[in-house]
């Protein structure tokens, strides 16, 4: 016995990631992606104006695709030490807040603990994570390290993640790639739009 | 009304531990303190016999001063693409198993991940973790990220965990001392025995 | 080596308490005690007020004595299947929202899934759960059952807990008591005020 | 644009079951369906053998239809006071171990905590449970109802599940019925048989 359904989304990969071809298994899918747009308010730093607008970018193809973004608020886990920094992230800058489907707040660093985060992708049959936002180190790289362990397949926009030491960029994206991958891959805003993004009227 | 009890656990520091001095309170205490052995067995790599020892080292003394130490068996988190890896960490390489109080298995790189490792610390009462073991880039930064997130002040040292790249040590532990010590602190097998040893029959 | 420090709290147990005398150690101590307000906006039912009115007289007690109130409103986890229910619980039957020192919002039936509950408590180091609110066979009974196995020993207080089926509420009770106090231990609000309460200017 | 696949998995509900015809979109599927065996070995009671029979014969049907069975291991949470009971439950009582494909071990009356149980099922694309084993208002009534805020659709199946007390198994299933289901809906060993036999080398 046989059925007929309609198409599958595009297939494919985004193009130039490392140290492997994202997604794994080439269904790029937008419906089942979604955008992780990471901050961290209140802790120190300057963002460039570059990753923001990066941000914005990968957030606005993926939603006219069909994917979902969800805007991420980390802290620093500890009250028992006095805060380093002040001056908040992406949100403060003054470009404005990113537009996202949703928003949910952590209690850690890391954007799953203590949060909805898990149980918001599940329902929404979200398969692979684009991650963006600040700090590359810190929350971007505890989120990304967590949902890696939970199954999702991530890709980590470089150019549009800001660091808090712009020194500690190259070994951050090495420690992604090591072993083929452990925790995912690495790709450019310029790549993610180029393989997400829809003509006019095209289906997702 | 006042009462009288023993007197409570020696005080102190870690002597040079950056970027503060650990623990934040001065309370040492090995009973409130756990040293997880955490390992990767089936990830790739050659340790380096020397952070073996010292790995040894730390857990003996904390045993001895009354603190517990935790064998925590990570492994990769993804089925989807293949293993890089072959040969084994600390485990396999020839010393033989570190002697410790108890053993988690997690299902990710995280030692928490699907493991009991929060329940075990949680009901034996454990507020400060001392991290060793391999790979200090993946499974130790990310338990240490969580155990974070979670309250535990951890003390990473540095000279008893393997580095999957050489390269990548001095910015791991950069990581970790960003923004006043974002994920805890980072220190050394000699000053952690000096700050734990007890004399013979001493009380912990 | 001897030293001296204040008192600890009052020591004793919560009066009539069953399947057995809580807390097991005699510890009141209301600075290491929450009350979780647990509700469940949306979820069917008329609420008989004077359950409202015993969770009232217990979150302020326990306040006054130098603990803590906990608003946990939570809901239905699935959106697969239509919601029975429209009208809503202790919050919204005209007495007026009880006040708490926190609130979190979960996303489940049970208070601590998907929320940040267990950080806050742990964080505020609570060791007891006194429980009250709607409805006591769904996410009262959930939130209890995982409390329990984290670790906090819990107090259901049976007439501050509004049934969604009267009849259901001896069972309810007989599930908690079951195996010596499975769950921990149920109470009512007289008693638990007479071991909370606390004269005028006294010490918590 | 369109393309041929073959058929889907024989669709249609579980009959009988209350208070909803499940699985609520009459998806069958055995290979997104598992069988949770929860045991609770140490704590007290004897088990009629029937409860048991009626488990295995859940188990082997599924199994030959292509699903899974994963035998989960729970256990009190407190040890903070004494045991009730110490015989145990569905595997000591002389029927022997019912055969399944894996086993988890929790930390907790809740299958779910402290254990990889839900990494497991989220790896091997598990939508639906079929729960079975002891006991029923503990054990198996806690893991259903973690469960069913994943996401799980589940369906306790009363006949195989051995109450510890067997006055309260009107009201325990009463509570999953609640508000149209709540946790989900409740069957009998014959019905799941009747949906999931298959004929000799029918495909799942």
């Amino acid at each position: 016995m046989a059925t007929t359904i309609d198409a599958p989304a595009r297939t494919g990969h985004v193009a130039e990631t490392t140290p492997y071809a994202w997604p794994w298994n080439g269904a790029l899918d937008a419906t089942r992606t979604a955008v992780l747009v990471i901050e961290a308010p209140g802790e120190a730093g300057d963002v460039d104006h570059e990753y923001v607008r990066n941000a914005e970018v990968v957030v606005a193809t993926l939603r006219r695709g069909g994917g979902a973004a969800i805007r991420v608020l980390t802290r620093r886990a500890s009250a028992t030490r006095p805060f380093a920094g002040a001056s908040s992230a992406f949100a403060d800058e003054g470009t404005g807040e990113i537009p996202t489907d949703d928003t949910v707040v952590s209690r850690g660093v890391d954007g799953f603990f203590g949060s909805p985060l898990e149980t918001v992708l599940r329902q929404a049959r979200i398969e692979r994570l684009i991650l963006v936002g600040a700090w590359l180190e810190t929350s971007v790289h505890s989120t990304m390290r967590t949902a890696n362990d939970m199954g999702f397949e991530c890709l980590l926009v470089v150019d549009a993640c800001a660091p808090g030491d712009a020194d500690l960029v190259a070994n951050s994206v090495s420690m992604i790639e090591m072993s083929g991958g452990i925790f995912g891959a690495v790709g450019t805003t310029a790549r993610v739009v180029e393989a997400y993004a829809r003509e006019e009227g095209e289906r997702a």
